[in-house]
This record gives C-alpha cells, sequence and structure tokens, in this order.
C-alpha cells in the first residue's frame, strides 16, 4: 500500500513480552511429552502476563497457525479453548490489547512480520516465554542475537520436551547467544520513560 | 512447535492467484487518486478470482494490516465492508477457501510466510492482482523473480496511482523481472493434475 | 565462529558511499546500450569517491560476481582492468581502504551481509551511485527503505539503460521510497562526529 | 546487474560438501578450547573434501571474514597460513575448483547468498563439516531445514568448543531438524547422473 504518516525514528529502549506457541491444541506429535511441562510453566507465564499487562508493557502472541491459513488468530484461539486442554490455554488467553503474530518455520523471526513490529514499537529487548525451550525458544533467541535484539529468557516460564536438550538450550542462548536467563519472578521490563 | 507429519516434496508445478491490498479503507495518502483506478479493475479482479475458483487454483489475499495487529483479518475484511467503499471490497470478498497473509512492508514476500505457503501448496506460478502496480505489485514481481517463481501480471487487474508510473513499472516487471503481462482473459493457471 | 569482544551498539549516524555494479566487463546483455551512460557517470563517483574518501565516509563496493564464485574481488577488479573497458573502471577502482561487498540476485541488500557491515559501521544513511538505475539501483533503494536506512540518489552519478524507465525508477524512488535525488555535487554525507 | 543468458530451472538432486570456517587463525575467544578439537576433525574434513573432489561434488568454504571486509579469501587463507595454526588449514585449503561464501552472522545461510548459489548448481542436500558443533554447524543446520534442503551432519568431521553441548546439538539436528547424523565414512553424496 501507499504510506501513511511518515514513521519517527523509533527508540530501541522498550520491552516486550513474547509469548511463543501457547495458543494450541496439543495434538501434535510429541504432545504427551510436552504437556507436563506446559501445564508447569502456566502459572510463571500468567504471571509474566499480569506485570506485562500493568506495566504497559508490549504482549505479542506469536504462534504457530498449524496450517490453518484460512483461519484467523481468533479461531486459533477459539479451536484450542474448545478442546481438551482448554485450562492451559485459558489463563494466559490474549486480551484486548494483545498482539498476534502469525509464524510457519519454527522461529519466530523467519519470514514473519515481528522485526518490523518490534521496531514500530520501538522495542530493542524481547523477554521469550512459551515452547518448546529446545526447538522454537532456542531458535528464536538465535534470531534475536543475529538481529541485535536483547534477549531474557526466563528459566521457568519456557517449556519443554526433552530436559536434557532443554537444559543444553538454555545454556546454548546463555554462553554463546547472549541472552540472560533467569528465574520469571527476576525478569525486568526496561523501562520505557 | 514440533513437527507434524514430514511433508513431502511438493512439485512447483501449480498456479495460485494473489490478490493485493484489496481489502482496503481507501482512507490512505493518494486514496482519491487511487479509488477510480480502483473501481475499474474490480471486474478484472473478480473474473479472476471466479476462474481461479473454478479451477480449484488456491487463493491468496496478502493484504496490509493497516497497523492493525491486534485486529485479526476477518475484522480487517469487516472493516473494510462497513466503511464508504464497501462497494469496492464487497465482490471480491474472501470465501470460505481463502487463504490470507499478512504483509506490512509492502511487498508480499518480505517478512511474509508466503513462500513458505507457497511451497507447500506446490505453486510455482503466482498470478498477481491489485494494487498498487508502481509500488506493491512492483515489488512483489521483483522478489517473485529473485525467488525463482513464475509470475503473471494481468495489467487490467492492477490498479496504479500514476498512470506514467504504472507504465513504466509494468515496462520494467516485464522486461527485467521475467514477468509475464498479459490481459485478464488471457491468464492461464498452469496445470496441476 | 565464536563471539569475539561484544559490539557496542552503534549509532545509525554515519553516512556511506556505495558503489553499484561499476566493477564491470561490460560483456553482458544490453551491455552496448549501457556503455555511453556508464561512461558519462565515471567523473561523477569519482567526485563522490574523492569527497568520500577525503571525509573519512566508508565507501563501500558492491558488486555482482558474475557467476564466478572461484574468484575473489581483487581478481574482479583486474578481469575488469584487462578488458576493453578498463577506462570505465581504472579511475574508480577500489582503494585499500575500501570495503567489498558481493552480491548475487540484483538488490546489494538481498542475501548479502551489507545490512551486518552498514551496522556494525554505524550508518544509517546511503548514498548510491553506480548501475543500473532503473535495476539494481532501483531495487537497492527499495530494500533500504524497507529497512529503514536514509537513502541518497544522485541522478547524475547512476546510468541507466533505458531512460524513459531510469527517471521513471528515480521518481519511484523519490515519491515511493523517501529517497532524496540530488545532483552529485549536492550530496551531503552526514556528520559522524 | 542486467540479466544475462536466463537460467534453466534447476534440479535439486545434487548434493555439495560445506566446509565451515575452518580457514582460521584461531585468536579468537575460546580457541584454546577448540583447538584440539579442530585438529582431531582435520583428517576426516580431508577425507570428505578428497571424495567430493574425486566425485565432482562442489566443495563451498563458507566462512567468516573476522571483520576483514576489505580483504578477500585468498588473503583470509594466507593470513591463516601464515599463523601458528597453519598445521590445521594447509591440509584442508581450497583449490582452483572451490567455491567460497563470507558469512558475518554465524549461520552459513543468514545474509548470505549460499541459498541462491545452492539453487544455480541444482544442490537439494549438503554435507555440512567443520566447526563450531553447537555454534554454527548447529545454526546452519537449522536454516538448512527451514529452507527444505537435505541436510547430512558426520559427527566426526566437527568440531566443538563444549562437548556436552555438541553432544545436545547433534541430538537437536537429529531429532528436530531432519539431518543425518552419520560417521564421515558413511557420508554418501546423493547421485547426480
Amino acid at each position: 500500500m501507499t504510506e501513511r504518516t511518515p514513521a519517527p525514528a523509533p527508540s530501541t529502549e522498550g520491552s516486550a513480552l513474547v509469548v511463543i506457541d501457547m495458543i494450541n491444541t496439543y495434538d501434535h506429535d510429541d504432545a504427551e511429552l510436552l504437556l507436563p511441562a506446559s501445564r508447569a510453566v502456566v502459572p510463571a507465564v500468567v504471571e509474566l502476563l499480569d506485570r506485562a499487562r500493568t506495566a504497559g508493557v508490549p504482549v505479542i502472541y506469536v504462534n504457530d497457525n498449524f496450517g490453518e491459513w484460512r483461519s484467523h488468530h481468533g479461531e486459533l484461539v477459539d479451536t484450542a479453548l474448545a478442546g481438551p486442554h482448554a485450562d492451559l490455554v485459558e489463563p494466559l488467553r490474549p486480551d484486548g490489547d494483545s498482539l498476534f503474530v502469525v509464524k510457519a518455520r519454527h522461529s519466530i523471526f523467519y519470514e514473519t512480520p515481528l522485526s518490523y513490529l518490534l521496531w514500530e514499537l520501538g522495542v530493542g529487548h524481547i523477554v521469550l516465554c512459551g515452547q518448546v525451550t529446545e526447538q522454537c525458544v532456542l531458535y528464536s533467541a538465535l534470531d534475536a542475537h543475529i538481529r541485535h535484539l536483547r534477549t531474557t529468557v526466563p528459566h521457568d516460564a519456557v517449556a519443554a520436551i526433552h530436559p536434557e536438550l532443554a537444559h543444553a538450550a538454555l545454556e546454548m542462548m546463555r554462553r554463546n547467544m547472549g541472552a540472560h536467563i533467569v528465574a520469571a519472578s527476576d525478569v525486568t521490563f526496561e523501562d520505557r520513560a
């Protein structure tokens, strides 16, 4: 489309909370392995959501669309809420201020408009929570590092399929991708003022 | 997310019809210049939609979300249909089989999952219609060329703001981007059988 | 490779001069059409090179490698200097401080490390010169715009194959890509101090 | 530049051997940890090089340029050969048929022309060797998977800094990225005939 009002050059001082793949019907491969871990992290994700919303920090759900290119994100939420694992989705459902980005190939950045959205929002620091630690979370932390974003990963707000791989993934993020690995209760959203 | 059923290597023999930025409230800069051209191309776009749907060719709406990261595509359609220019949107609205991809930065490919969707669908040939000829259509034809896709642009199904720039844009697509520039009535969807 | 010293967050206040595809043997399609235009812009490109070097502004040659993945850029320069059109290459050859990026698919940004190099250099403003106005220069200005870089294109330092398409391309850059179109003598490199 | 002879649609049946970051002065962070592992994999890399060259399989060196944007790849090789660890570089140096791609941000694909080069060569299967297993090799296997390439990683031809992370990395590649993890002696280059 044509240009609208020209954007001012945004700062990169803000934080955003990114919730990865938690809008889920849990009927995919390895779901049985993932479910207990997902259940365990829901309280920490909910706490992060509450704190971000209270602080006015943008909340962005980046979610696989599970091949449903005909469905929109409201339908994805409805489907997940109608399924047998609605109890994992209901507490952390998007509210009216939540932003939503669809991803298709694992990483939250690869062939998605997330970089642009963060730029528009003036965000240079992202807090990643959700699943799967040793898959999408790892890949997203790598892509954030490559794009020069500051990244925090609360280790008790990311869910794993394989605990040993998840442990290694968090260590890779810390050592090689410059990510801060902290407890969810220690996450600090950067000052936007 | 975790992998589902491994995808077979798709062919690239299929066609898709891509409708660019026609879900629109026409309240942006230059909308007054664009409106007559948009109105003029609606019948050709509708004809292409009919033919594609009859032939079982995938129809993909790739549309700016106009900064509405909270809205889903159903809401974008509803908003456009509630506006003063609903007559331009109603005839070509998405049906239940239509696919939908949100773009943010002009090109239908840049930081969107369109490449992946086309790959999944086995599509190697795209027919571009919609607007704006000398902007998003041109940029999308370039990005298709760079990605080795075959591209057809029906000159009477793309709407321009500046006729001279649009004329040059179509010539650039033909000479330098390998696009086939034809009348909408001469568009041939490639055989999927 | 492993990380070296962590990079400080660079500014985006600096300028760079980008010389596109001027290291050339002129034996490709349309070379006969391009040659007179290339010859005509050499003095303006040389003037820009002189001013950039004097001001300490980085000079980056971004050049097609013409499929010569076995050759390095020194060999590309040598080959061009050994050819029948060495007089177009000799005056603007890279010096010991010049940076060099190989491109393969038209745009200076698409699948090249240029974005990263500009980031490392603290460059947010690029001056594009070289060829071909209605092809690589246009595509590069588009990709710069999408990446939020400030862009200046000196109209007398870019060479065209088709004057009418080049005229339209410059107008597209000005109207739709936020580029400043000026005479080479009016180019201002942004202050790096 | 302008188009040359239009490329035919290549197949994706061929293999290529990709040698990652082995042209190295070993003066970076963690080099002391890496050196013994690098030394240990040289014979397997040399064997793969010999087999690929004998079979006519393309060999592509994808290497960090260590910030040396003024140097070309011949100079990078010369520098590595003049350093204290030339014995690790000499046996696997590029020959006159080797292809060379410079990377800047870890992955062999991110902002490099490698995808295009593979496409031109008709390559759909890559064999990754070199270093560092839990860093660039892992990231490259991920990016290959995202791009639908078939990938083989010979576990005894990739060098690690941290054996435990490398072990996890190989397991991630096998489980989640569809890579074949084999001994170097079991690598099969796909038939190009």
